[in-house]
């Protein structure tokens, strides 16, 4: 038997853990950027300590490879479990919160969410973004201005929310056109506004394996009702966030920890009868109005 | 305007970064088995730890967002990049080496690899796994056998390994059949033999995700040439190991850390004559022999 080559213990090989990790440490020490060096090594460093805190066995390790395996798989260009994931992890708010620290009076940064879409419709203001979504038709509106106080027009606003039934539009399986979804321009004095239906509170698709993560830790999959905005503005910074309803049962459990208090703007119950606009309503209506502070863009 | 709801400041909304991740934590706290709490509340921890050292963008955010999902996508029944990646990032060989601390004279464990495919077919000791895959003819053989010394019967052994061209079977995009791939068992001496061809050092995979990053951090895709064996025996811990060719160039430098100088083996060239088991070769060949030494269950 010609067991073993000899006695010769290389750095590379027979690696105890700590040298394990030191290894695959310095492997990223001669990367092709600073940052992606800096970034992967503490990623190395952080990723081996948690295996090792744990004592993660085999069994766990092959069940954390097939959850990400089903989450890579569930996911397309109308779903997204891996952000869905990072917002549950909370780790989508920390990112937002480190790189959005504004100045006081600047409207708040929060997440992205999985159910954002690229080339959404254009609308005018007044437009009605609802598109045939269910739910009660809700008038809102406000001003995009900066911190100083000067209107900003032509400022880009994307919209995007769930219906009364607590869905996006790309979580209808045949649905193929936009709803509660689209995009617009502030007008000369920053003014925007919008008719959409009134925003509910919703869960997180909890069909796939971030639900069953969640079912696992018995937390609730529910977020409080909130209309999306992605904001963006020629000499201003671009600005991802929502308008949360005043109000809701879940503004202080949303499942990815995303409510900030100055996001939180009133919704308006009114009768039939004439509208902020001058529609003329014969069934009752809802108004949100939100104004949109920006900071401006880094030299 | 109506921006605010009012000045009450709730655990569970505006959160500062600190507050966030006790947050997260915490929101684990009551999860239906105590090991997944443990897992999960740790894996907050180092997450948020790894993202604020470091101060992660939200750029850097959405790439490692669209690597994953890229990793996701390229994954199928013939190719696992979540476990390339947990093999490149040491993850793999980390719960390896902590979870299988061997007695003295055991066989070592090594990494599973993106390779192993469920019911390969079925040979006879003595038979010719290589089914017609390109290389010069390898006779592997050796004994299944206790820590004692008593050889144990029936192991079960499951053997995949890369051909000339430095590819598994599964490489290939329109080959059906299992070639240098099968399993085995053991005889009433427990012995083992088969042949095969060659294996070959070889890169990994690296046209996809996990290429990215080793071309990022100017690393060798390279791993040492290997068989790998996954050996079942009644009575005894299953083991999952690789046998490393002696001589081979990159066993110091195994892209995926996992080569224990206990797993290497001599590969013995031959001249045209008789084989081991009596087979009249007209070309050269070449032996590998390797014990397999297994420890006992756990109770």
């Amino acid at each position: 038997m010609d067991q073993a080559e000899g006695t010769i213990s290389n750095a590379a090989r027979d690696l105890s853990n700590e040298d394990l990790t030191r290894a695959v440490f310095a492997s990223f020490g001669n990367s092709t950027s600073e940052r992606f060096q800096q970034i992967m090594q503490s990623l190395v460093k952080h990723l081996h300590a948690f295996v090792s805190d744990v004592q993660l066995s085999e069994e766990e390790w092959f069940k954390g490879i097939d959850f990400l395996t089903r989450t890579g798989h569930i996911t397309d260009e109308k779903r997204q479990e891996f952000i869905l994931l990072s917002d549950i992890l909370g780790v989508s708010m920390l990112v937002i919160s480190m790189n959005n620290q504004k100045p006081a009076g600047a409207t708040e940064a929060t997440v992205f969410g999985p159910f954002f879409v690229e080339e959404s419709p254009r609308f005018a203001n007044g437009d009605d973004l609802a598109n045939g979504a269910p739910g009660e038709p809700c008038f809102m509106q406000g001003q995009v201005h900066s911190i100083t106080g000067e209107p900003i027009p032509d400022a880009r606003l994307e919209i995007w929310h769930a219906d009364e039934q607590g869905f996006y539009d790309v979580q209808y399986k045949d649905l193929t056109q936009a709803r509660c979804r689209g995009h617009l321009f502030s007008d000369k004095a920053g003014h925007y506004s919008f008719w959409t239906v009134r925003p509910e509170a919703y869960p997180i698709p909890d069909d796939g394996p971030v639900g069953d993560l969640l079912h696992a830790a018995k937390r609730s999959p529910m977020r409080p009702a909130h209309v999306h905005f992605m904001v963006k503005a020629a000499g201003y910074q671009s600005l991802i966030t929502h308008v949360f309803a005043a109000g809701d049962q879940y503004l202080d459990s949303d499942a990815v920890f995303a409510v900030r208090s100055s996001l939180i703007a009133g919704l308006e119950y009114h009768k039939p009868g004439t509208a902020p606009d001058g529609r003329e309503m014969n069934t009752p209506f809802y108004t949100m109005s939100y104004n949109i502070v920006l900071v401006p863009a880094l030299e």
